[in-house]
């Protein structure tokens, strides 16, 4: 409990109502009882549509607006999204589907993502949806298919830039890389392609993501407009649309500061001239998965035992790794650190004893907080655990020791 | 292709018929028509004969040998099993219901894990199953149960030791840890369990998992025995049952070498007198999860796209880390290595090309083998991931990205 030790970020104003932590607007317990199940995920429409609303207020209002449903693909959040943003990526055929049932206009939705079954592209032309190559190959593919088909495919072009992202959580682009085409090759590309029966309508340049220092996010986004210009010049017709990608991070771990959407909108708002100057009449597109949900979602399980083990108190609950394995810190993380978590059902009560979160799962990987300062908990409380909205439910084993799969829902 | 890299342990023996490798006989370009898709997970029927066969042959005939569900819950899998070992351990409702299904005696089936659920020790307490209590708590609920379904239950009791497996791919035991009851307070929780109407079995000690170092194996084998004859002078009945646990490894990594089985079986021959001299009529268990199927098992994908970028040539495959977490090193691993691989379809090629073996997710993490001397593949050839029997498929998570499942088969 000692006040030295990093915190976390404050968190969105859930809500508290007496000693209950509030989810759309709903304390949990009862939360609990509607869904009829613990563990479950839980996705709060207001703080959704906050975070949109920031994100336009601190944005260039020409700056185009895209989810990215791989973040989190509930069909009931992908619904509540279409009418928040512009458009949608998608990374699959399974996530095409999802979007095709929303009311969101199909030429606002690119699927991107390496090795695309003929099976997918068959759907995606089809559906009329712009497609971001990743390869030759894959142009090639969609100019088949599309001519089977009697359909002008839309394609844009996936390019791996020579630069990257610093300091990203995820690198997307620099050196060799799976995605996309690199930059270099580029030229050449566009020319072959002229020939080919399919639109042109611009590039996608996703360098990578999980970023929470602004200036390298400035630095990627202004190399972008850049290497787009120079590209469009090659290009077999005007650039329509240019898809940037998105990198703004979210605050998870003890330590780490939240990103400052103003400097990130003013400097997107400086580029805009030299974007329509380099490509006249682009439109500029920002693409978000984990930033527009990560934070409007809490994962909440019930302590289902208490114990002390050599001085230790392990509150073992009956959802873990098998359901958020992000949170366990065992999904590509080098150094496992917290969540932010709370009881949420005793949110008034102070933090008393240092604690460890642990699940149902017969290894020492299913650790949902370690050493964590809480008020006391016992067995019947609930366990919150927040920044949970993105790559959680879905970034999971579910069928991981054969336990049930939680509920989740969208409040 | 240096010869100075360090090198996988050979293989199990699956055969090869031409150019393509067998699995359970069938060449595996056959056996994905016969499955009707890729990526499919295959288990070698004869291979899982042949490791129970080896181990028999090792360890002491009177040692029981038991087989850990969760690592391939498949029911095919769990079928064949029950004609090949002593008993089945789950860890879980879900699993527990699959072992129900098959012909095992329900006295030779235990159920272990931290946090059970009410509903779950109902199920196990009615189907007559050894229960491994893991707390005072559950110790408690478990007689509460009984008495309520007019049923003796049979209790284990999970001893968190105070030593652990030294060189362990992961520590279960020693120091605190949410698993069992700590060995100081069992002398007191055992004196408390003689007034209580449930029966008790024995004790249930297993302290790592995944070692490939006999002597640790050795170390940990003589002390679980001490501890166990130490604790039976305080049970409230004699041990019938003393589940050691497991922690036999196998080799994933280029560099690790095999267990050396004789070893391991001699040195259990040799404690066992000293066993029945401290628990007469003891039976002694040793539970095998990984051992007993992970070697027998492949995943099998098919190259979609070939592509080259800055030097590398990338293989991107229809199948990943959605279905395979750990093969691409982000399931609780420190440092990525390779699992062992090879193009299925191109078994009598040399080695000619340094290449990366991805997935078709968007994320840089989707890496199924990364710079392997491989033949050379094209698209429609056919990536075979070894051991990947044990904790592939459901320690994956398939609802990423919106993709397929994959397939499952048993041949």
């Amino acid at each position: 409990m000692s006040q030295s030790k990093p915190r976390h970020a404050p968190l969105p104003d859930f809500g508290v109502d007496g000693d209950r932590l509030l989810v759309g607007g709903i304390p949990v317990d009862r939360l609990a009882d509607r869904v009829g199940m613990t563990p479950f995920y839980a996705y709060d429409r207001r703080l959704l549509g906050d975070r949109v609303g920031e994100l336009r207020a601190a944005l260039p209002q020409e700056v185009k607006l895209h989810y990215a449903v791989k973040a989190n693909p509930m069909p009931a959040v992908v619904q509540h999204m279409a009418g928040l943003v512009d458009g949608f990526d998608v990374a699959s055929g399974g996530e095409l589907k999802t979007v095709l049932d929303t009311t969101m206009p199909t030429g606002e939705i690119s699927f991107a993502g390496p090795g695309k079954s003929r099976d997918e592209i068959g759907r995606a032309v089809a559906a009329g949806i712009v497609i971001n190559a990743e390869s030759e190959a894959e142009i090639r593919a969609v100019a088949d298919i599309g001519a089977a088909q009697g359909v002008t495919a839309k394609v844009a072009v996936r390019v791996n830039p020579d630069f990257e992202l610093k300091t990203a959580g995820m690198q997307m682009s620099g050196g060799p890389k799976p995605f996309g085409i690199d930059a270099e090759r580029m030229p050449q590309v566009l020319s072959s392609m002229a020939g080919l029966p399919i639109e042109f309508v611009g590039f996608h340049i996703f360098s990578g993501s999980q970023n929470l220092r602004a200036e390298a996010i400035l630095e990627a986004q202004e190399k972008t407009i850049e290497l787009a210009g120079d590209l469009a010049s090659h290009a077999p017709a005007p650039v329509k649309t240019l898809n940037i990608g998105g990198g703004l991070g979210i605050p998870y771990f003890p330590g780490e500061t939240r990103l400052d959407l103003t400097v990130v909108g003013r400097n997107l708002a400086n580029l805009m001239p030299r974007a329509q100057s380099l490509m006249p009449g682009v439109e500029i597109v920002i693409e978000l998965g984990r930033f527009l949900v990560g934070e409007a979602g809490v994962y909440v399980c019930r302590v289902v035992d208490r114990k002390e083990s050599r001085g230790q108190v392990f509150l073992v609950t009956d959802g873990g790794l098998h359901h958020h394995l992000a949170a366990s810190g065992n999904f590509g993380q080098v150094i496992r650190k917290n969540y932010p978590v709370a009881i949420g059902t005793r949110m008034r009560a102070p933090a008393e004893e240092s604690v460890n979160v642990v699940g149902p799962l017969c290894t020492p990987l299913d650790v949902l907080s370690q050493k964590v300062d809480l008020p006391r908990a016992d067995v019947g409380d609930l366990v919150v655990v927040f920044a949970s909205g993105a790559y959680g439910l879905t970034a999971s084993p579910t069928a991981f020791l054969g336990h049930p799969a939680p509920g989740e829902v969208l409040v």
